[in-house]
């Protein structure tokens, strides 16, 4: 273990996360190695504009030194505007090894910590393409761009607003945003299907079984969505073949999940050549569910961890900042 | 208007639509005109079974004549498990003038009134149709039959749970469920869509517009509709062509109302070939909208009020149970 002391000479910079509802912070040394890592859930909608700078101080300040000035690289919802002070929107095609080229800086009380917010980028309606933001998730992926130069490829950030972005050697050229998350929430706790719902568990053969086949059932019918839904809560009433109980919401849980991600993979995959794998930036447990769904409907993935990505991706623009 | 007494010695019987938050009853003359009407918001979800007698009655007691048994014709959910009495589901196909043979009969305490509570259909998984349930749409589709006798066609009853059923010489040979309304709903009011929309006027041009688009939009494209739910927020976000406030969120609402309709009419149009027109069924507003979604995608159709249905469906029923 480090103490402060000698953590306070390591430190090189500080690498921050600053989301809607929490922050993480990291302090790295000149090798870009974690030595210190602190959070609070003091995320963007519990802060006014002049509370940041105290937040970010009570996190970080046991790593700093008495003297000399620490860059600090924010990604995340900080950069909105309704955050600490807006990091207008970099419209596509953006090269993620860029992305501190649009960064802000945030004037401080406390000139020692020198702040970095990055921007996210925007995307305007066209033919093929439909209006479209995100802030955070550039971040993430330049991370894949700081594992693998000049990337190109699809990839696919899961979540409450999960996003689907086409690279071409390492520049963004397009993106688009599914409210599958969202959905998948506001259909199980607020919808009549909450009656019928759980929470479920793919590596339960019959859950996993259910979930397949609701993805296979909206790739091949989309337009069946809303029709699908009302019928969990028919096939509830009505399905004696379904298991009772815990199992019984566990399953239908899973066909929920299905249909919703079945949804946006039938979507975001008209934008793919299949064959070509599709890369996973997120947590494990959701990565893995939609790489079943993936390979359900003939797609190859592979996983990267989202918190490695999101820290790879500030790793890029500070050393493009110090470049 | 008739006194209670001129009331009382021309009631012939009683027609009731009893739902989920509220309740209608007609008095009806022997030549089923409607000599009275009374409501309540007693619905289902207010009662518990041993209160629904008193409900009714404190309803029609005025219409009532000193002695003589009257029939009572109730359709919806007072037949519903949770309901006063369970009137199973019938299964289709269901021949729409026998809707009374299912009808289940609560014990009063009062025995003047005698009270039939219709039941509702129910449709089990086959290749082509999903696991399905009604439960008072049948009598509004048995009001259809009363008023084109052995009608053929394809039948919507707009609503938080859209219903098209599929008529063949007045027997509901199958029919499927939209969970369109309530979708819309939880997106208006409760998801990321909230900040906005606001409500809208299809009466207004530019509403219209956005609609009509929405609806095309989905039509060929179903497996965007939840990425075009979140382009709505980026729209609002971005789209500097969009006017400011009430406008603003009025276009927006008329667009995820067009994305929620269209979806369901993509899926409900597959079961049927073009140009037959479809009867809509509910009320004015509602299928002036689904109207102009059904014209925008190429078909046609024609409204009957759901109201009119309803009762149309009642007098069948009570006219089957005294043949």
């Amino acid at each position: 273990m480090h103490t402060n002391d000698a953590l306070a000479h390591t430190l090189a910079w500080i690498a921050v996360d600053w989301g809607s509802s929490n922050l993480r912070a990291w302090a790295l040394d000149h090798h870009d190695q974690v030595i210190a890592e602190a959070s609070s859930d003091k995320g963007m909608l519990s802060l006014k504009p002049d509370e940041y700078e105290a937040e970010l101080r009570r996190l970080v300040s046991p790593w700093l030194p008495d003297s000399g000035q620490i860059e600090v690289m924010i990604c995340g919802m900080a950069g909105a505007r309704q955050g600490w002070l807006e990091a207008a929107y970099l419209p596509v095609p953006t090269a993620l090894d860029q992305l501190s080229q649009g960064a802000v800086m945030p004037r401080l009380t406390d000139t020692q910590l020198r702040v970095h917010l990055l921007p996210g980028l925007s995307q305007t309606r066209s033919a093929t393409h439909p209006f479209d933001v995100m802030r955070g998730e550039e971040t993430q992926l330049a991370g894949l761009v700081a594992d693998t130069p000049f990337f190109s490829g699809l990839a696919c950030l899961p979540g409450t607003h999960a996003k689907w972005a086409t690279l071409e050697a390492g520049t963004v050229t397009q993106f688009t945003t599914y409210l599958t998350g969202e959905l998948y929430q506001l259909l199980a706790n607020q919808s009549v299907l909450k009656h019928s719902v759980g929470s479920d568990d793919l590596n339960d053969p019959a859950c996993c079984e259910a979930f397949i086949a609701a993805v296979s059932e909206i790739h091949a019918a989309p337009e069946t969505f809303s029709s699908r839904l009302f019928e969990l809560r028919a096939q509830d009433l009505l399905d004696g073949r379904l298991p009772s109980g815990n199992a019984r919401a566990a399953m239908l849980s899973a066909r929920l999940s299905g249909l919703a991600i079945g949804l946006e993979l039938t979507g975001a995959c008209r934008i793919s050549a299949a064959n070509e794998p599709v890369t996973l930036i997120g947590n494990q447990a959701l990565c893995q569910r939609y790489k079943m769904a993936l390979n359900a409907v003939g797609f190859q993935a592979r996983h990267m961890d989202g918190d490695a990505a999101v820290l790879a991706g500030l790793c890029l623009a500070h050393q493009a900042l110090t470049a």
